[in-house]
């Protein structure tokens, strides 16, 4: 399993009247949980997109268990249990508060798509190399 | 069951390099085709608030089958397959565009909570009423 | 004078604590402001693109004089008060709400832009005749 | 004169299909970098709006010199250049990307509002000791 940890600080503009992070905002913090889990496996989601491989997301599931506010600086723990082994990855994300309140626990499944020929692809090689270390 | 229709434009903000609708972004969507439901059935979401109640989303699933683009009018379907009878209500949306083709499918859950109190709540009397008529 | 009025529904999503809406949101309003303009002329922004012709704002200007609030039935009017004659488009923008009060006066300066070439282009022409009835 | 640097990493949902971020998304950029001026001085924007004051953005000018790109980390600049001698506080804020290249010019005028009584306010007492000391 590949596990991985960033923080992300509330912004005014993602929270809403009831005075809690809108529920559509918590895609952009896993997006950054993703994000910065392959920056730190030695390449970038910039790099894969500039090999022609493009990672739209085709499944998301969130729980609200408690709500993010205004300022919290949150804990993204992203997970990848599962090594891909075809087109497919999945993230299971959760997100903490400072004082290590769970508030929110996300899937993402993902595609590896060829950005030319606009079919399912493999994931790249780079990446499966640095991923696999954490499968053996 | 009550079932309700409404569109909703495509900006250029919601879209991202891929030129597509960013993932987080249906979220919005899905409120738009639940706010335009409450108002067709003769309240707005904002009336509901100022009955002192609440309505956070606690889950929500979404299966992205195929992108929208930029400048699409997207058809938003949304269903309350079930009479809420405790704290909760379901809505089951779709997203389909111009050509009619299905691209989102999405289940939101949220609670009917009091905003003082802090605790569950039932649905509003006068929503239940509103509501009840598409479920003899 | 070019002038064009639509109108948009402020999204909870694009509300924030002090119950008004955000203030980087009112960009998007203004884009959807411009773009049905466009539309009324007979050319949407997507074919604008598709003659691979970008449109970047180059400059924004915004004077916040009344807030929006939730659920607001907002009117945009966009103006183009100068034919452009160079790479450069003005547009005048302010937000009312269902009162009649005026919330918001911008101006948005875009720039003209081959996209292939990266720099800057003029009007294209099939825009410049459908705009110049206005200015005659 | 009061001067503060942060920085932020640019998220795929804020870029669009130009593969820069979109204009209005530069305003959360702004708040990021107005929120970390006032928490290194020694109280959170977060204390000031429990102490009752809210910071409506009245004005908004921007100058798009040039584009911020997917996952550029990007350093704000923050400068507080009077002492706020009524309710007025003005910030004038600068964006560079990491080649040290200044991508955007931004002025942002607030006022100090008392929440409860709706009318201007002056800048609280904390606030102004602290920020006194940078205009000896």
């Amino acid at each position: 399993m590949y596990e991985h940890q960033t923080t992300v600080r509330v912004r005014y503009a993602e929270t809403d009247p009831m005075n809690v992070v809108y529920y559509g905002n918590y895609a952009q913090y896993f997006e950054v949980g993703r994000v910065e889990s392959f920056r730190e496996l030695g390449f970038s989601y910039k790099i894969i997109e500039e090999l022609g491989i493009m990672l739209p997301v085709v499944e998301l599931n969130i729980k609200y268990l408690r709500p993010a506010r205004y300022d919290d600086l949150l804990t993204i723990k992203s997970q990848i249990r599962n090594l891909p082994i075809d087109h497919r990855i999945v993230f299971d994300q959760e997100i903490y508060n400072e004082e290590g309140k769970l508030l929110t626990v996300g899937m993402v499944k993902l595609y590896f798509m060829d950005e030319k020929l606009g079919n399912r692809a493999a994931m790249p090689p780079l990446m499966l190399e640095k991923l696999s270390v954490y499968f053996s």
